[in-house]
């Protein structure tokens, strides 16, 4: 199970390998949430997102020898980017098995950061079937994106790196917003700062209608969402909280926050203007939430986890046309 | 004059105050550059520069009673906006001469971080003899924008940054890229790294047709721009170089570079997609350099210094529609 150790431990191989994000600030975006607000950009890791720390965690935790024979994982999206540069980096082989519809860019990106690239039809075929065809014959191991103690435990650096830098900058108390989709990087970051922040509190955040996080902490039990497409921040559209995240997330997080596409757009757009940082939908709600549902929030100082930047310049641009 | 150790007293009075930017990179920015090119964004600094370090450590090296009656500045631009921020942060008044035609945006921002803006008529009077007239009527302290021993001293930490970063990563030798208008980066981060990283050298990056500092360089003496405006690069469009700042790069750079308009939009766009950062023309050259002049730079490694974001979005996206 994922423990404050392995958090630890995942850090110290991630040291020199994974960046350190700094701590990001404006008295314009303080003005509009109406309390101090600090934003950890994780958009500005290896490969654009937060999940190259859970991949590095995951792999170099792997024994040598079975390592060796390679790793593979289903994405489309920032979990394939990060598993194929983190697998490149330690020398060692990725197969990313994604839809024959993903975006040709997205497809390049994995390539071209080291992975071999199996594509398969949503309609006809079961990635499943052939992770476990392709792991089999290979002796793959399989990455999980979220419900996976090593990948929890890289994400969790996240917590150790904001409980260092918020103390630096005398903060102890605050609410810790953070874009939620399976729940790796909340749950993460939760068991972190438990431990080195108590007077922290992690809040997820979810794009409305798709915040199966959310009503799963309010009723007590995990809830689906209704659909996994349909919104902006198809990075963190998953089906539901997974199952070794979600009893992480009831016992140590506060109530879930939920904001609209515009609202996301609109966070994008200040991001650009005032931490010149460039964020996607996805990556968008936790510094949405912050500034527009300060009515949800305690306290004098919230802290939002900005966890990717991998968004396309057409959807970017709408956000500054909308609202920079 | 500066030194080594006004440097490093810089960086003593900044911890804390200035942020720490990160060293980036990306393997797709490596492959257009032919060689390892590492990133150091400012545009992350407060106020969205590094003119914010110059100012910090100018206001923060007057002897107190001086400073309690507040500083004055002339610009309409990233100087402004770090001048304002510091001296707000300082808890003292500052006034930030500006032309009347300057944009609307920037006034507002610019009191918006605490400074009395005071508007002057670019036909018809002169911004030094109403600078002198307030100055004496209320004592306030000239912060000069980059001919000044301490705003020198203030941006030469981005080179002690430099040197134990790319230390850490074990880069030793390197040819490091400055965005230069008047010279008190370049000539800040060269003194650095003259004495932490004898193995790096700096050079110049300008806009063409705009490369007063190239050409002084070439020529041994003080050449001047023909024009102070005409290129989008509007951040870095100085007359000529500084009487402090020429001699220590003449003494310790490289060559010069100098790039397109097209280029530094080219480069902004590389940025947005590989980086996740948001820059200015004037902010890009040298990262524009680092990517489209690759025979006119020597060695394996090149260290690029994003010195600013500032840009406005109808700009940024015109980068993005063209390059991205």
């Amino acid at each position: 199970m994922s423990s404050i150790e392995m958090i630890e431990a995942a850090a110290r191989r991630l040291a020199g390998h994974a960046r350190r994000t700094p701590l990001l600030s404006s008295p314009f975006l303080d003005e509009i949430a109406g309390r101090r607000l600090l934003v950890k950009p994780e958009c500005l890791q290896h490969t654009g997102s937060f999940k190259f720390r859970g991949a590095w965690s995951a792999i170099s935790a792997l024994d040598p020898e079975i390592r060796a024979r390679g790793v593979i994982a289903f994405s489309s999206g920032n979990h394939a980017q990060g598993v194929a540069h983190a697998a490149t980096l330690h020398g060692i082989s990725s197969v990313i098995v994604m839809p024959s519809d993903a975006p040709k860019l997205k497809i390049e990106n994995t390539r071209a950061l080291g992975a071999e690239v199996v594509l398969y039809d949503r309609g006809r075929e079961s990635r499943e079937e052939i992770g476990a065809t392709l792991a089999g014959e290979r002796g793959l191991t399989l990455i999980k994106p979220y419900d996976e103690p090593q990948v929890i435990a890289g994400q969790g650096t996240v917590g150790l790196e904001i409980a260092q830098q918020a103390t630096e900058m005398g903060v102890k108390r605050a609410e810790v917003l953070v874009c939620c989709g399976g729940g790796g990087l909340t749950s993460g970051v939760a068991l972190a700062l438990h431990h080195h922040a108590p007077d922290m509190r992690v809040r997820p955040a979810e794009p409305e209608g798709f915040d199966d996080t959310r009503r799963s902490l309010a009723s007590g039990t995990i809830s689906r969402n209704t659909s996994e497409t349909g919104n902006i921040c198809d990075a963190i559209l998953t089906p539901q909280p997974g199952q070794i995240t979600f009893p992480i997330l009831q016992r140590l997080c506060g109530p879930g926050l939920a904001v609209s596409e515009d609202e996301a757009l609109h966070a994008m757009a200040l991001a650009f203007l005032r931490l010149k940082i460039v964020l996607e939908p996805g990556g968008a709600v936790a510094l949405a939430s912050a500034l527009f549902r300060g009515s949800e929030l305690q306290g004098d100082t919230v802290i939002a986890v900005a966890s990717g930047g991998n968004v396309d310049a057409a959807l970017f641009q709408r956000a500054l046309e909308r609202f920079a």
